[in-house]
């Protein structure tokens, strides 16, 4: 099952030459995922040939621009390009007064129904599950409320084995894959375990977008597959980073490090950074296995 | 004097590959005036190379996203980049509570003052004067309440003649480059018409951005130098240019004609259009010193 993240957007608060602001587009079992959606996400997404009309979930971690300034502009294409299957909205209480302000002033009836689901930014809660995964928020430490949000997948059945299979009738492929046995009409057993393979395990994505290191957090990310987490700036800069709210490369590798993930992307960068690969270095030097988010790059999760 | 403008965006109501919702850049001698401003165009500022900081007035047409979605990407951008000169902006009297909401859930308080000057939808009037220019409205004919502009240069004063100018005390510059004569103590006369020549004519901007055809705005931009007039579709899509209140190729060429305007830019390209050498071929059939508005390029106006 396919289980990757897309970046749309890697700057911090003001866009640069080559970053956009802050997106990226989650595809678990090719259901998609938008999470955040910086000035000109739309755009991003015809850059890069992905369809902005299969994205049925949205999640704006908090409500800087640089994360939602591009919302309006994508639900507005999506109603113009004749969208009538709803989507679905987890952001902050106000981003609904913010979109609908614009709606009523555009003379803008959705074609589609917007299903919009305030998170509550006080406590770590499940927001969101369907047959793949389960989201739940993650309270980050930021200047104004913000929540990460970790996806997680659903524990998968068993595979079949392919050539074993065709030796029993597909009407026994469910319990099988179930992890069950199966007891013909004859007495005779099919035992799971010789139809099958143990399904790959979950994996899960934990997503942190603004904030400043905070124990708090760390239990909602601890032992996760992969990890994305701000690296606004340089750890010299790391009296800006604390003023700004924000997490020095130093630290993001620190969080990765302390909590046990396998993976970590770092992003968030700021506009200071004409070149990234000092960051990348930074976060290296305390967890090794670290990538930069790459506008276009898609990551296995 | 510089009187130019460079096209941000020519996309009409949905972005495509490589092109940009609604923004314009006039530079009317060295001052910097931004009309409409869709989702993307402070990055398009970037990419072309043009300062952001620069601008102090922005004119936006109407509350379509495609023409103003960008604006409060960019207001925030200039906050965080240190501005603290005023910026002047001109639209629809609801654009400043869209601005505000924003403001307020992302608790920003601007460092610059944000002068915001709503705009009478129902009469064409003069908005704006400086030393080198005056704006006045163009009422247009759109689902929601749209104004264009006219950007008139003001008469400038007559040009001095450098060699003929060194003979004459400098005191005597303003009065000469006026228009007027000056008496010497002894009784002679200085002619100005000996030591200036003529001003360039004033020369005048109207922009057209999202209209049905409709002789109602005709009267405002009449003889104007350049034209800048939507051209959404070609003119085989003429009842849906009706419908959604937009103009053809070949009325804007109309308009431009029955005007004797000197010059037509058209622009707001439907995005089913994936060229627009048709388009411009359809405008230039019946007014033939038409220019397609194309991202990135400036025309002196």
């Amino acid at each position: 099952m396919k289980f990757e993240v897309t970046i749309l957007g890697s700057s911090s608060a003001t866009p640069v030459f080559n970053r956009n602001p802050t997106a990226q587009l989650l595809n678990c079992n090719e259901k998609f995922y938008l999470i955040d959606c910086g000035e000109g996400t739309q755009q991003q997404l015809i850059r890069f040939n992905l369809k902005s009309a299969r994205i049925d979930y949205i999640f704006i971690s908090h409500l800087h621009g640089d994360h939602y300034f591009g919302l309006i502009g994508l639900l507005s294409s999506l109603h113009l390009n004749g969208r009538i299957k709803p989507m679905q909205i987890f952001g902050p209480a106000a981003l609904l007064e913010i979109l609908e302000i614009q709606f009523k002033h555009s003379d803008t009836t959705l074609r589609y129904p917007l299903e919009f689901f305030p998170i509550d930014p006080t406590a770590s809660t499940q927001i969101f599950e369907n047959s793949d995964l389960i989201v739940k928020t993650i309270i980050l430490n930021h200047r104004i409320p913000c929540t990460g949000f970790i996806f997680e997948q659903k524990q998968r059945q068993r595979k079949l084995i392919k050539d074993k299979a065709e030796e029993v009738p597909m009407a026994y492929y469910t319990v099988l894959k179930k992890g069950l046995n199966v007891e013909l009409p004859n007495g005779d057993i099919l035992l799971s375990e010789d139809y099958t393979t143990p399904a790959d395990p979950p994996r899960s994505y934990a997503y942190c977008s603004d904030t400043l290191l905070d124990e708090r957090y760390f239990p909602m990310i601890k032992n996760c597959d992969t990890l994305y987490h701000e690296a606004t700036f340089m750890h010299e800069l790391l009296d800006r980073a604390n003023e700004t709210h924000h997490t020095t490369a130093l630290q993001a590798g620190e969080v990765a490090k302390i909590n046990h993930v396998k993976k970590l992307i770092i992003g968030h960068f700021s506009s200071r950074y004409k070149t990234l690969q000092m960051l990348l270095e930074e976060a290296q030097s305390v967890f090794e296995n670290t990538e930069l988010a790459i506008e276009g790059k898609t990551y296995p999760l």
